[in-house]
Formats: C-alpha cells, structure tokens, sequence
C-alpha cells in the first residue's frame, strides 16, 4: 500500500514533469536545414507547424495515458482478506468489519469417584463480529450458540478509542480480574482454567476505561449484574461491582516476558443477597461439582484479591496466581475463600507463548501442516488448589495435578489432550474423593 | 463508477482514433529533402523502410499498452464495502449481501411506586443477513440473541419485487399498522416507544402486497399466529389476522414533511380464544406492568385502528398518533381500549429527521466524532396515555411524560438519556402510583 | 485469471524486448545529412547528443509506464462473490470463507382424525459459516435459530483433506446412514422425508473417515451423544454409536443416475437405557405423532440396516428406501420395526435432479424469473409406510401417499405444496386415523 502510493504519486509528477514531445532533436535538425538553406522558407513553415500539431497530439496521448494509470492504479477503497473468518477494512483506515468464530468440541472419560458420566460436548461455538467506525469507534457483539438465549451473549460493547491514553469501553464484557480469565480460552495452556476460576470475575454490562503501554496496562470499571439477572417481580434491585487490574512488565521482549499483575474485584450482591462459589475438576462435560459451598444466605458483598505473576523464555513459559475472597455477610462473621495455581509450559518446536498488553495470545506455528510442516507441540504441567470451605461453611477443599500436550497444526487449529488427576478432594460433600479425567479438545478459532 | 466507465470508453474510443506514429514531420521532411535532392533515391529508400517499420512498431506498442490499460480499468465484479457491517453487490445488479447488527445496552433506576429494581440490561443483540437475488428477489434474516429459540427471529421473509408497482412479501415481518411500530428502535425518538405500544401489532408470518410512492403507501397483508405459538398438543388451530396500512404524505421535500395515515388490523385469536394487553412505564429492565388487562377469556377477535399524523420542519419534528382497540367476547359485551401519544424534538444541530417509504429513518449527523465534529444532538419530549379499563376489565389508565436527549456521534451509533414521569395511574393493580425513570442507553446499528 | 497472467508476462516481456526509442530513422537521417556534408560536424555532434538525451528520456518514460501497468493488472489477493450468501477465496487456494443461510416458511392445515391445528410456522431459519484453511484443512458452523441453545448446532466440526484418499472428519455432524437424510432438506422431493425417517440416525459428536468416488462412495465414524445429552447429575455415561454406509454408483453420468447404497447404524443407549421411534404424517407444524413406540425401557442397543435404490433419467428420477431397526432389551425379546418409501419426480422444464457424491443435490433451473424465465417445475409422488409396532410394543402402522409440486423460481428458492393423504394408521393411539394434509412451504437457501 506504502508502495502503491509512492509510485502512484510519483508517476503524477513524472506526468507533468515530462517535456510535451520528446523528439526535441528533430526541431533541432529542422532549424539547421533551415538555416543552411537547404530547407526552404516555405517548406519550414510547414514542417514547423506539423511538428506543433504532434507534439500537441502526443501531449494530450500521454495525458490520457497517466490519466487512465492514475485510476488503475489507484488501491481499492476496501482490503479484503480471509484467514478461516472475513475481515473487510476500508484503505483510508477509518471502517473496520471481522466476522469471526470459535468452535470447541470436547470428549472426556473420568476415573474414580465421585461418577462423572463419559461422553462428549460442543464446549463453545461462536460468532463473532467486531470492528471499527470513524477511527476513533469500535464494536464487538460475540455470541455462544452452546448457551440459551442472552445467556450465550458474551461480548457486546462499543468502545471509543479517540483519547491519545486512555480506551473507554461500555457494553457486556469481562471485568478486569485475574491473567487466566482475561486470557481467551482459545489461547489458555489446558483445555479448561485451573481451579481457582471458581473466583472468576465474569462479565458483567458497565463502562470502563483502559491504558496500554509496554511495560503496564491499568484497567477499572464499573459494572451492573450479569445479563438477564433480576427477580422475576422485577421489584429487587439487581447486584453491582467494581474492578481493576494493574499489570506490570518489567521484561517485554520478543520471547521473554516478566509479567507480575495485582486485582481487586468487589460485588454488591443486589436483591439475591448470596453468593455461591464452586468447582468442577478442570473438566466440563458431566458437570460434577467436587467442592461448593452452597448458596450462602445473608451475603451483603464480597472481595476478590489476585496477585499474578508469569514469564516468558524462549519456548518456556510459566504463570501463577493466588485469589482470595472475601464475603461478607448481614449477621454471621465473615468467610474468607482462597486458591492458586502454578502452570508451566515448553514448546518442543521452539514456539515461544505469545503476550500482549497485559495478557497472553495466540502462538502462531513455525511450521503449518499443509504446507510441509508439523505445526507447534507444546507439552505443559500445573498444579491448583482451591479452598472453599471456613466458618460454618463446608465447601470442601481441591488440589490437583494436569500435564497436557497441544498441538496446533496451523494458527488457527489447536488440539489438545488433558489428564486431570485430582490428588484430593478434604471435607464438603465429595470428601477423600479422588477423580480423575482424560479429555481431548478440537478447536478451531479465527 | 459512472465516472470509471465513462473514462473507459473514452479510452477505448482514443485507442482506436489515435494516429498509428505521431512524427509525421518526419516523413515530410525526408520527403521535402528528396526532393530537394538532398536526399538521394537509395537513401530515401533506405529511410522509408526504418520509417515504415518504426510507425509499425509503434502502433503495436500502443496497442498494446491500450489493451492492458482497459484490462486495468475494468471494474471488479462485486463492490464490497463496510460501514460496521459489510456490504456486497455485484455490478451487474443481480446480486446483493448485506450482513448487518444492533446492539442496545441499557441502565435504568426507578423513583416511586410500584417498586421496580434499579439495573442494565442488553435491550437488543441482533446480527442480519440480507439482499437481493437476480434483481427481482429479495431476502433477510434478522435474530435477536436476547431472545431464546424462534422467538428471537425477528424479520425473516422473501420478497418479490419484479412488479413495477407492486412488491410482495413472504415470511415473518411486521403487520403494517402504526407509524411508531414501522419505525426502527434505531430511528425511534426515545428509548421505548410509547404507551399505545400496548397495541402493537407484532410479527406474523404471512404475505403482504405493498406499494411505494412519493406522495402514498398502501400495504395489507393476511398473516397466520406469532412464532412458536399453537398449543402444546398442537390439535388446537392457531390465530389468523390481516392489516392494512395507507399513509398520505401531501408534503415530501428535504427536511420538510407532513405525513397522514391510517391502519387497520384484526386479529381472530384461533385456539386460545382470549387477549391480553399490558404496558410498560415506556421502560424495559424491570419488567414491571403499571396497566394490565390480564389474559381476558371467550375473546373472539379484536379489531385495532390507528390515526397518525406526522411532520417535519428543518430540525424540529412532531408525530401523534390515535389508536383504539375493540374487543368482540363470545358472551359479554364488546370491550373498548385505546391511547395516544404526541411527541415532538428539535435537533440543536440542524440536521432534520428523516422519513422514506411512510415512516421515519436514520439520521444522518452533520457533523462526525473521530473526524473534528461532535455529532447531532437532539431534544425530544413526548406525552403518551393508554387507557385499558372497560366494563368489567379493570386494567387501569396511565399518563406519561418522558423528555429525551438524543447524540448521534456517528451515523451509526447513538447514545439517549430518557427521563420518564408517570403523572398518574389510575385504576387497576397500580391505582395511584405516579413511578419515574431515568435510563440510559448506548446503540450501534448498522 | 490465466487470461491476465499471460497478458501481464507477455507485457514484460515486451518491456524488456522493445527498442529504446522507436524514432531510429531520424538517427539514420542525420548520419546520412552529415555524410552527404549538409549537416556540419558541429550540428551533427549536438544532434546526436540531444538525441541520445531524448532516447534516454523516452526508455525511461516507457519503463516507469511498464511498471504501473504491471502493478494495475496484478489480480487482487482475493475473490469476492455473493449469490446471496457471501464466498471469499484467496486467489492461492490456501483459504476459502462461505457465509449462507436458509430459510424455510411453512403454512399447514389439516383435515381428518387425529385433530390437528392449522397453522403456519419457521420450519428452518440458518445461518453457517465454512470455509478452508492452508488447503488441507476445513471447517463449519451452522446454526438453526428455531431450536434453543446447543440443540440449534447443526453441522459444527473440521476436517482434514490432505490425504490423497480419504477425507477426516471430527466434530457435530450427521452419522452416515440412508440417502433421504444425507440429503439437505433444501433438496429432499417434498417438504418432510418419508416416514422411514423415524429412523432418522441423526447428528452426534464424532469422528468420521470417508473417500468418494465417482462410482462409489464410503464412510464410517464412530459417534458419542447427541449434544446436549446426559443425565442432569451428570453421573450416567452417554450413549455412543457406530454408522457406516456403502454406495455404489455403476451409471454416474450428466442426467443419467443408477444408485444402490447400503448403511448400517448402531447405536449403544448409554445411561438412558431407553429408545423411542415415532412419527408425524410427513408434516410439522402441529407435531402430533401419529405412531409411537413411547419411551421403551430397558433398552441396552439398537441396530438399523437400510437398502437404497434411485435412479435419474433426463428429467425423471425415482428413489426407494427400506429400513429396519432392531432393539435390543435387556431382558424382553427383541424388537423389529420397519419401513420403506418410493418416490419418483418429472421436471416439467426439463432439469434433471442432481446427483454427487452418493447423495443428491441441487436443480439449477434452466431459465430463471428475473431473467425473463419461469424457473423449473417439478411433480412428485410418494408412498411411504412406517411400522412401529412389534411384540408388547404396539406404535402403530401407517401408510401414506403424497403429491407435491416444486417451483425453482431461482437456483437459490424453492416453493412447494405438498398434499399427504395417511392411507390408514393401524393399531397405536390413532388406531384407524386418516388424516389428511395441505401445506405449503417458501424456501430461500445459499
């Protein structure tokens, strides 16, 4: 494009530039005979005046020529280009258009106790369109056919981007909490988050403002319950929240990162009045709980604190995260729940985990299958633990240990196989249980 | 592209008119030297030959750079654009896609009785699919993802349009009936429309004759029941209805407008053999009914008709309409219900409401946010009642006043603040209770 | 494409081929008026050294005009078509992206026992995105916006092809078994399949290896649960099963069809331990069964074996089915149920119904409405009978026959009328029931 308009403009100026007639020589030659008499006054003139009219002619051939190049050459007003979805963007940079989509499909078999039924699921099945107005506007509505109704709206926004530091967003998206949710799961290390995303902040509709830079990224916002919440009467007030994330990377090169980010996520609960956290084994076809607390009465609101840290190193990559919550309640005392995780990865065909402002994206393969290569294999490990229980509250407590492999034969392919092995499960309603799950994903995203 | 033709034409005509070697001076000159005798005989073969060959050369060349010019300047066969959404049409006409969406995102908190709980919700979420096929064919497809299942299809139909004064329509769209209901939430003054929405006459599908003129519209259609209506034993018929719509419009200039028209629809309630008819205080979050009829029973059919009048000067504008609903029961006497609203607004920007095919349209500001402006910004206030007590029917009766600002940043989005005061309500469940509302709501459409 | 390739190659060719400048007789010229002494040493050196200038000037023009005609006529990077839905292809092959849709409108009224409600109803209303990815990958998502949540996922996998014989498929998408399900209901005979479709295998999540041929085709895949399955405490294992089907194909010409095909589906019942086949008269809107087996219990597996038969002659075809299914119970005698349908159809304008890839496909009509033609008609007959009563189970016998009429007023739309008279139901709830239907159904899909 750079180099369409240098040429393009270029060429104009070797258009106007240009001498009318290049057979300058012939003039010359002419006015010599001329003067050496051997051609004669008469025979001048007429020679004269057909040289005029061509050298007329040909100005105006050359003209029409540039003229018509101009326009050849001029790029189309719009780029087109598709990468698996549709992405349109006008060439003066201000319209926007990617229609997108996402495609999860999951099979898992479960040892041990307690039964989780085998079988198989559609994990997530997206459309997604997004894009941008006017340069300074954005929008994104992003929708989960897997879920019913404005329960499968997931982001819906409109942003505007028109400040030189600052992006404000107001729409349904998720509030600023915690490096594993913020990272998309087409782009997560395991098939599904580690266990303290029971602490998950989810997405809410509110307004927030953002800043991005190298080294820090600095979220807060304000937000509203979660879509198609309120009481059926419609007499309750619904539940409100704030939040905000600062990150901070010291290290930000091309394949090394020191990244170490802090959260704080309050809840109002609204006319509910409760809360309820709880886990499924890093697993999501049978939808077993092994810890829950059970919907807690009398919760007027709740804490959420996450420290984070996590670096990049060639093809190594390694994330932590500790989240505590806090819940208070109308009468009784307090309740404090809290969980980590540790997470490590290696790509065995030098691929290095990709991050970007704040968070981490999509590896991209060295090599594509289908064009000779054998894609990326990324082999990784975690250990989690989550704790739901304090007080009078038994939710129980979770460790467990995945390792998993990826194999991702092009950008926008990834499979994956997942062995969760639930080292135990102390107190709550599956005490001393110790499940265990094999599971494969497909996914394709773009 | 009119002007790209043209230029191609022009250029085609030029390739061929176009002398086949500009320097003829040349050949005269040789020919004046020969005969001078400066030249000899041999020589001037000599040169007549190079001559000959050069001109021959050159034509080619030309002729050649000809053919690829016009090769270069050929208009591709579709034209893509983007606004948000994106947009193909194939030159010839033939063949039109547009995929397009909405997105309404909205805030409210309530005052007064009865109690309504404070929050957001995502009003629409909406993504379409439509065009034309071989000229004469139309088609669209509109879901909105706040509704589950088939309730959430909203226009979705096949149209005909090869009658040079007819268009037919097959599918599920709206009944013609009501200037407020024709027109799109999009275009609308305020966040809802107003209370005699009670009335609204919904989608059905069925098939619809309609004819667009300058000056008038006319459009009936017969349609079967709602979407997934039909009891759960499915031996019960569903419900059949026809309207009609005639608007006037004595007065059709650019931002000067005065329009008339007039609906009828019936509706025979099929199996359920009952009506109901509810209304909002022109809010949605809630879900609160301040008037209600409740499900009455043995109704037959009811028959509604509307009166609107409508105009527009510069960037003021005004719109009421009338309408009243008679409801035949098996048994006791008929039942009278009706309503109306007249609302008026003021663009402080100058732009001017706009008004194609007897109904209002997107405005277009003159001014853009991202491009140095601050877009349109506009005044509304309106005053709506709807009265559904009758007989035995005590639904109640409600006055409301709402004032509105509208900001149109971009022809796409639109941000509205809408302060709703319920003078009184009278009769029914709600006797006495004067509710108020502020919401607000953000909005792209395309 | 190949056009514009050569020409471009061609002109580069020429580019570096052609003279540096055409005018060489004026060169000669002044060589021979300097022999001939009439041009003096001193003119002659400044002739040719302006002549030189000149032809320098004139290559250099002719090569920066080569270089934007060249860059003018390279293709576009992609190929943009709609022909309702939208297709982009990269010009290397490597990506493909088809947006598309359907829709089908229906209206129904019914006469005879059991009562039946008239009405009309969205039969289908899709949306689904495919495409390729770096040549040897696929993908696909469709959604049908009529049915709720994940229930509405139709076809939703990816497949790889880079295998010179064999196709791989892994995700949600139909169990090969029996041509009348295989083939899309834009291009079944008439508006329902025949009876035998109780049958129907259906689409589970799976993997599925398959080659096609041009005179035989093969596929076989093992499948989990249908989506959205499994006992709500999650505990109970899905069911599984396996599908394969042959077809042979010794005559596959342009018009002229002889198919046979043979499937085999198995189908383990997982924690439900149950089965349940039952039928509506080739109709939907009122979906009242008129044989059912009821919810079997006890049930461990089932196996269905089908036997195809069609045939297309110029603008006549014919195809027949007969499928038998065995239940097997755990601790009853099996089960048996049968059934089988003919059908044949006349392609009044002459079209032949499409045949590839072991299944048929869609008529493009010879003349189009839009284009001064009438589409294509077809008429259609069909006999069906369904038997679901075997042992302790008695769901009833039915036969049917139906006449149809198809208009294909356009490649993309389809408008039908079918009338099914139910020759008689025998035994079952509905013992001695002939119902009767009229329906009609407007169609648009791309």
């Amino acid at each position: 494009m750079k180099l369409k308009t240098t040429m393009l403009l270029a060429g104009l100026g070797f258009a106007t530039a240009m001498p009318s007639y290049a057979g300058s020589e012939i003039e010359s030659l002419i006015n010599m005979l001329h003067e050496n008499g051997t051609v004669t006054d008469d025979q001048y003139q007429r020679l004269m005046a057909e040289l005029k009219q061509n050298q007329t002619q040909a100005a105006e051939d050359k003209a029409e020529v540039e003229d018509k190049l101009a326009e050849a050459t001029k790029p189309s007003d719009v780029e087109v280009t598709t990468n698996g979805g549709l992405k349109v963007k006008s060439r003066d940079g201000k319209f926007e258009t990617k229609l997108g989509g996402r495609l999860q499909l999951d099979a898992s078999t479960y040892g041990g106790e307690p039964d989780m039924g085998d079988g198989t699921d559609i994990r997530r099945a997206r459309l997604n369109l997004q894009g941008k107005l006017y340069h300074d506007w954005g929008f994104r509505l992003q929708y989960d056919f897997v879920d019913e109704g404005s329960r499968g709206i997931k982001d819906a926004y409109l942003s505007y981007n028109g400040f030189e530091q600052m992006a404000l967003k107001v729409g349904h998206f998720r509030d600023p909490f915690s490096l594993q949710t913020q990272t998309s799961t087409n782009d997560i290390m395991f098939m599904e988050r580690a266990l303290p995303a029971a602490f998950d902040a989810g997405r809410h509709i509110g307004m927030m403002a953002s800043t991005n830079h190298k080294h820090w990224t600095l979220a807060a916002g304000l937000f509203g319950d979660t879509v198609g919440s309120g009481d059926s009467t419609g007499t309750e007030d619904e539940g409100w929240g704030a939040s905000s994330r600062v990150t901070w990377t010291p290290v930000n090169k091309q394949s090394q990162i020191l990244h170490l980010g802090l959260g704080l996520n309050y809840r109002e609960t609204g006319g509910s009045n409760s809360a309820r956290f709880r886990q499924q084994p890093e697993t999501h076809i049978a939808g077993v709980n092994i810890v829950d607390t059970g919907t807690i009465a009398a919760v007027n609101d709740f804490l959420k604190v996450g420290a984070e840290i996590a670096t990049v190193q060639g093809p190594f990559s390694a994330q932590a995260e500790y989240i505590t919550t806090s819940v208070q309640r109308d009468a009784d005392r307090d309740l404090d729940f809290d969980g980590w995780y540790a997470q490590a990865s290696y790509f065995l065909t030098g691929e290095s985990r990709q991050y970007k402002d704040g968070k981490f994206a999509r590896v991209t393969p060295k090599s594509i299958v289908g064009e000779g290569g054998i894609g990326a294999w990324e082999l990784a490990l975690r250990f989690s633990t989550l704790d739901l229980s304090d007080a009078d509250i038994d939710g129980g407590e979770a460790d467990s240990v995945t390792v998993g492999m990826n194999w991702y034969p092009t950008p926008t392919l990834r499979f994956t196989a997942n062995y969760v092995d639930v080292l135990d499960v102390d107190g709550g309603a599956n005490d001393g249980d110790e499940p265990s799950v094999l599971q494969l994903r497909s996914q394709w995203a773009f």
